[in-house]
C-alpha cells in the first residue's frame, strides 16, 4: 500500500502540522496578557439584572442544534433543538414533534447543523427568523425568533452534504442550499469510479413567503464539483449568488490529495433573477424527487410531515447568461460578499494569500466575453479580468471573511491560527491577532448584510486543548471575543461553545427582544387532544390504545390516579399546561417510558406514549420545579394484567 | 367538582403566590447594583489562557445529563451524557453505548438527573468520581473524573422516583438511593386507594469498591412515606444516614393538599453500620428483583448490560436500634449534615423556620428511650429531645442548606426567594440576599464533606423571567454566584444553567486536573471490531450484515469507497480513530442514517449502523473539523438493489 505522505508535498505537510500542536509561545503570550485589552473584565461583564447587547446564534454542528449566546458576556442563553432529538424538552420524542425529523429516508434522529443566517429586509437583518442547514441528510430549517422554536424543516432532494447553505437574499426572497458532495442526479446504482463527468452538484433555491414558509422554486443542475460555501450578492449585485467550489478535479477517493491538485478551483456566479424569470415563464423540467416538508403549527402545537414528489430542475446551459465560473486559488472555502456587494472574497484554504473578485469587473468581463474556456458548457471568466485584488501576507489557510461596515474585512486563517484585519480596496493588512487554536469561522453581527453592526467579532476555534480546565479527551470548542470598534482588534474573552460551531449570525438585541413571546394562549390552543380545563380531562379507550386527556397547573395533574390500564396497552398522555403566566412550564415523566419526558410551556399541549410492561402501581410526576409544592405534583397509574377487567377509572382533585 | 382553592388555607395560598410574580423592587435593587459586590467584574473574569479555580458539577435535571462549569467564571466547560441519548457524541445511539441506557423496562432514552455527589476519602472530596441519580426510572450512575465519561449505571429495583439519592458516605463505602414515591413492594396490581399501610419506601445501600464498581448491598423496606433527600453522617455520626420524609399522611391523590396536612413529618435516622453487620451475618431476605447493571469498559470501549434478578431486603424492625424517626416540621425537603456531623438540618419547605437536630442529643434520646410512639414499628423520638435549635426569621419555604466550614450555614428559601446565612450553634441570622427568582438549591464546593472549600456559593434558581435576553416561552434556568469569604455574601454574577439543576457538587480544580486523561491508547484498544492500522481495514459480509472495519486519521477514512452493499443490508461502521494526539477527534456521519453520527476520540472505536433504503451512491464524511483538509475527508458507499451481484469492494488510499 502506498503511504499517504508520499502524495503530499513537503509544503502542504508542513502547513498541516502547524495546526496540530500547542504553541508554547502563543500560550505564554496570552497568559501574560500580551495581546489583552485593558479593562477586558469590565467590558464583557453584564451585571445581574442587566442584559447583553447582542444575540449570537451559533450553530451546534454535530449537536444538530442552534445555540443562542449573549454578547459580550459569552453566556449561552438557550439551546434550540433543530435537527436532533433533544431529551431535555422531548423534541423528536413527543408525538407532536416527531414529524419534524421525518425525511425521505425515514425518521432521522440526528443532524449536523452548519450555517445560521438571519432573515433580511432591504439587506438588513430583521429579527424574524433564523435559517440553518443540515449537512448530512440535506435539510433547511427555519426557527422563529418570536418563539425561539423550530417551525419548519424542508429536505433538499438530490443533494448530498448540504454545506453551501443556508444563506438568504436581501429580502429573504430565497434561502439557498448547495450540495457539497456530488452524486448521481437523480440517484442511481453506478460504480463510484464513474463519478467524473457523471455526478452532479445541484444548487437549490428555496422561496420564502411572508409567513416564512419554504417551497423549492428550482434546482440548478451544476457540474459534479464540491460546492463548499456561498453568499448572496447585495446592492448592485443583488440578484446574483456566489458559490465556492473545490474538487473541480472530480476525484472520488483520497480527496485530501486528489482534490487538491488544481491550482485554481472556481467561484460559481449565479444570476438567480434570470433563472427565476426563466422558470416563471415555464422553463425547466419537473422531475421525480422524494423529500419531506415538515411544518410545526403553533395553534395545534403539532407538526405535520408531507412527502413531496417533484422538483423543477434547470440545466444552467439552457439559461443564457445565468452562470459563470471565476477561477479562484485554491480549494476556496468561505465565499464572502462585502456590504456594498462589490467584492466577492474567495478564501482559498490551501492558498497563502486571499483572492478578491470585483462584481463590476465581472459584469464587464461577461460583457466583453473575457473567457478562458468553459467547464461542462459553463463559461470560465479570465482570472485577471475579475480580480479586484489580493491580500498578501494575510496568513496561511484562509477560511472565512466578515466585514465591519467601516471598509474593513476580517479573515480567519486556520493554519497560521490567526484573525487578520485588512482594508477593502487597498488590500493592506491592518492588524492580526493569534487564535487559540486553529480558528475556523468568525462572526460580526450583521456580517452577511448591508449593515454590519461592527462592534464585536467572535472567532470560533477548532482546537481547544489547554484553554479551560481539562475535561478528559473530549473538550468543548472555544470562541474568542474581540472588540473591533477601534483601529486594532482587542481580545476580551475566551468562552466555550456547545457542539461544534460552524458559523454564527448575530443581531442587536433590540431587533428581537420586543417580539419575544412569553406564553401560548390557551384560548388559541387547537390541539386535537387538548383539555382546556380540568372539566375536560378524561380517559378514553380505543382498542388497546388509551388516551389520557390531562392537565397540569400548580401543583397537580388532573387526573392524578388512573386505573384500568393493562399490560400491552399503548397509552397516550396528552398533557395541557393550563398556566397562563410567563416562565411556568410543567414537565411530565412516566417511570419506564421508552421515550422521553415532556416539557410543556404555558398554554401548550404535548403527548408522550407509554407501553406498560409490568403489572403494578407506577408513578408519574412533574419534572420542572414549579412551586413550593412541586414535589407533591405526582400521580399513579395502576397497570393490570392483559386479561384483567379493571374498568377505566380516574381521580380528579382528590375525589 | 370541588375547586382546589377550597382545600388550601389562605396562608398556604399566599405563600405560593409570592414565588409566582416578578418583583419590581427586587429587580430594581439588582439593576442599580444595590446588593452588588465591588469589582465584581474582575473577580469573576478568567482571562484567556487562565483557568477557573473550581469545577462545579451541576445536574442537568430533565436533560438527564451532568454539566461541568468553571467557577468563578460561570462558563459551561462540558455536558456529560448520563441518562439520556446525546446526539452530539452518539451516546445512546452507538452500538457501544446503547447498553448504558438499558433497564428492566427495556431501552429508556431519557432520564431525570438530580443530585451529583463527588467520591470521598476520609470525609474529603477526592476527585475520582461523580455519582448522580436518575429520578424517573430509578438508577444511579458513576462518572469518571479521569475521562469525564459515564462508566457505570445501576438500576434501583422496587424504587419509584429515586430522589433521596445519590449521596456517598465518607469513604465512599456506599452510595445511597432512596425512593420518593412509595409503591407496592414488590410491585403488584392493587387498587391505588389501598396505598396507606401497604405501599413501601425502600432505601437502597449500594456498595462501591476500589475501582468504583457498584453492587446493591441491601435494601431497607421502610414505611410507605415519600423519602425526599438525604445526607450521610460524618465524624462521630459516620455510620448513620439521614433521610427527610414527606407525605407521612400516605395520601395517594391531590398530594399538594393531602400530603400537607401533618404538622410534622420525619427525618429517618438509619444506622447503616448496624445493618451492614446484620447482613454480613446472614440477616435479611433475598427476594426477586429485576434490574439492569450497565458497565462501560475503557479497553473494549464497549458497554455491557447485565440483568440482575435478586436483591437482599431488610425489614428495619428486624434490626434492633437501626432506624429511628425524628419529627421535623413541615414536609422537609433538604436533609443536610454539617461538616462536624453533629447537626442535621431539616429544611421544612412549608415551614417558616428551620429545624436543626443534634446527633449527640439523638444518641442520648435513644439511650433514654425518649420516644413519642412509633410508626409501623419504628420508634419516633421526642421532638424536643433531638432538637438542637431553630433558625427563626430565616425566611419562607426553606429547601436546602450548605456549610462553609467556618461554622456558618446557608439556606435557600424558595418562597421568600432568598439565601440566608446563619450561625451553627447560636442559630442567629447573619446575612440575607434576595434571589432572582425562587431559589431551589445551592452549592458550596465540598459542601457535603468534612472540609467545605467555602469561598464561593452558587444558588440555582427555579424562575428566570427577565434575567437574560428573552428567548421565547422556554428559558434556561439561572444561577447566581456569591463570594462568601467575608462576613457578608457578595453577589458577583448571574449565569444561565443548562437543563434544570437540582443540585451541584464542587471541588477545587487542583484535585482533578492532573488526572484528566488526554487520549485513549491505541495499543490498549481491545474493541472486538477495532482496526488498529489501515492494514487492518476491510469489509466483511455475514448474511445481510456487512461489517466495515474503518479507520480515521487526518484527513481520510480507510476504506473511503465501498461497493457491494445492497438495499436491505444492515451495515455496521466500526470506526477507529488512529490519532494519538490530544484533542483530535474525528466524526463519522452517513447520509440518511436512522441513528446518530459518531464522535470518536483518539484511540477509540465506535460503531453506528446504517440500513440503506435507496439505490445510489451515498456519501459519508468527518463531522469534526480536524485539519485544513477536513472538507476533503469523505467517502462514498455504492448501494445496489436487493438482488444485485456487485461484489464487496473497497478502496484504500486512493488505490
Amino acid at each position: 500500500m502506498k503511504k499517504i505522505s508520499s502524495f503530499l508535498s513537503i509544503t502542504l505537510l508542513s502547513l498541516l502540522m502547524i495546526s496540530c500542536g500547542e504553541d508554547d509561545t502563543k500560550t505564554k503570550q496570552s497568559k501574560t496578557g500580551g495581546a489583552m485589552a485593558s479593562n477586558a473584565a469590565e467590558r464583557v461583564y453584564v451585571a445581574p439584572g442587566e442584559h447583553d447587547e447582542f444575540y449570537a446564534f451559533i450553530s451546534g454542528g454535530y449537536s444538530g442544534n442552534l445555540t443562542v449566546y449573549g454578547l459580550p458576556s459569552g453566556r449561552m442563553l438557550k439551546e434550540i433543538p433543530v435537527f436532533s432529538q433533544f431529551p431535555t424538552s422531548g423534541y423528536g420524542y413527543s408525538e407532536e414533534t416527531k414529524p419534524m425529523l421525518n425525511t425521505s429516508f425515514g425518521f432521522v434522529p440526528w443532524g449536523d447543523s452548519h450555517h445560521p443566517d438571519i432573515s433580511q429586509t432591504n439587506g438588513e437583518t430583521d429579527g424574524r427568523w433564523v435559517f440553518i442547514n443540515e449537512n448530512n441528510t440535506p435539510r433547511i430549517a427555519r426557527i422563529s425568533l418570536e418563539t425561539f422554536e423550530t417551525e419548519e424543516i424542508i429536505e433538499v432532494p438530490h443533494s448530498a452534504g448540504n454545506h453551501s447553505s443556508s444563506f438568504v437574499t436581501e429580502n429573504t426572497e430565497y434561502v439557498v442550499a448547495g450540495t457539497r458532495f456530488s452524486v448521481p442526479y437523480p440517484q442511481e446504482d453506478v460504480a463510484i469510479e464513474n463519478m467524473k463527468g457523471n455526478f452532479k452538484g445541484p444548487l437549490t433555491f428555496i422561496a420564502v413567503d411572508d409567513e416564512g414558509h419554504m417551497k423549492i422554486d428550482f434546482q440548478l443542475k451544476m457540474p459534479g464539483f464540491n460546492y463548499d460555501l456561498s453568499h448572496p450578492g447585495r446592492g448592485d449585485s443583488h440578484g446574483w449568488f456566489f458559490f465556492t467550489t473545490y474538487n473541480t478535479e472530480e476525484a472520488h477517493t483520497l480527496q485530501e490529495v486528489n482534490a487538491s491538485q488544481n491550482d485554481k478551483d472556481f467561484i460559481a456566479a449565479v444570476n438567480w433573477k434570470k433563472i427565476q424569470e426563466y422558470v416563471a415563464n415555464g422553463g425547466g423540467e419537473e422531475i421525480d424527487a422524494e423529500y419531506a416538508h415538515n411544518v410545526y403549527d403553533h395553534e395545534t402545537h403539532t407538526a405535520t410531515s408531507t412527502m413531496m414528489n417533484k422538483v423543477l430542475t434547470v440545466d444552467p446551459r439552457d439559461v443564457e447568461g445565468a452562470v459563470y465560473f471565476m477561477p479562484t486559488p485554491k480549494s476556496p472555502h468561505g465565499c464572502d460578499v462585502d456590504p456594498s456587494g462589490e467584492y466577492i472574497v474567495g478564501n482559498g484554504k490551501l492558498s497563502t494569500d486571499l483572492t478578491v473578485h470585483s462584481f463590476s469587473k465581472m459584469l464587464k468581463a461577461i460583457e466583453n466575453k473575457e473567457f478562458d474556456g468553459e467547464a461542462y458548457g459553463i463559461p470560465i471568466l479570465n482570472f485577471e479580468s475579475t480580480l479586484a485584488g489580493t491580500v498578501k501576507e494575510g496568513g496561511l489557510g484562509p477560511l472565512h471573511t466578515e466585514f465591519d461596515g467601516q471598509g474593513n474585512a476580517y479573515t480567519t486563517f486556520f493554519i497560521s491560527s490567526e484573525v487578520v484585519k485588512w482594508k477593502l480596496g487597498t488590500w493592506e493588512v491592518l492588524d492580526r491577532q493569534p487564535s487559540y487554536y486553529s480558528v475556523g469561522h468568525l462572526m460580526i453581527p450583521g456580517g452577511n448584510s448591508r449593515k454590519p453592526e461592527g462592534k464585536y467579532l467572535i472567532s470560533m476555534n477548532k482546537i481547544t486543548k489547554d484553554r479551560y480546565l481539562p475535561t478528559g479527551p473530549e473538550l468543548e470548542h472555544s470562541a474568542q471575543l474581540y472588540d473591533i470598534s477601534g483601529d486594532k482588534m482587542e481580545l476580551l474573552l475566551d468562552f466555550p461553545t456547545h457542539g461544534e460551531p460552524h458559523y454564527a449570525a448575530g443581531i442587536s438585541a433590540d431587533k428581537v427582544k420586543a417580539n419575544s413571546r412569553k406564553i401560548y394562549r390557551l384560548d388559541e390552543n387547537k390541539h386535537e387532544y387538548a383539555a382546556l380545563s380540568e372539566d375536560d380531562t378524561k380517559m378514553v379507550r380505543n382498542g388497546n390504545e388509551v388516551h389520557i386527556y390531562m392537565t397540569t397547573v400548580r401543583s397537580h395533574f388532573s387526573p392524578d390516579n388512573l386505573e384500568g390500564i393493562k399490560v400491552g396497552d399503548k397509552v397516550y398522555f396528552h398533557v395541557t399546561n393550563l398556566e397562563q403566566d410567563f416562565d411556568v412550564p410543567h414537565g411530565f415523566a412516566m417511570i419506564g417510558a421508552n421515550t422521553s419526558e415532556l416539557l410543556i410551556m404555558p398554554g401548550q399541549t404535548k403527548t408522550v406514549t407509554w407501553e406498560p410492561k409490568k403489572e403494578g402501581v407506577w408513578p408519574f410526576y412533574c419534572t420542572d420545579f414549579c412551586s413550593a409544592l412541586h414535589q407533591e405534583m405526582q400521580g399513579y397509574v395502576r397497570v393490570s394484567g392483559k386479561n384483567s377487567n379493571v374498568p377505566l377509572k380516574w381521580t380528579l382533585d382528590g375525589e
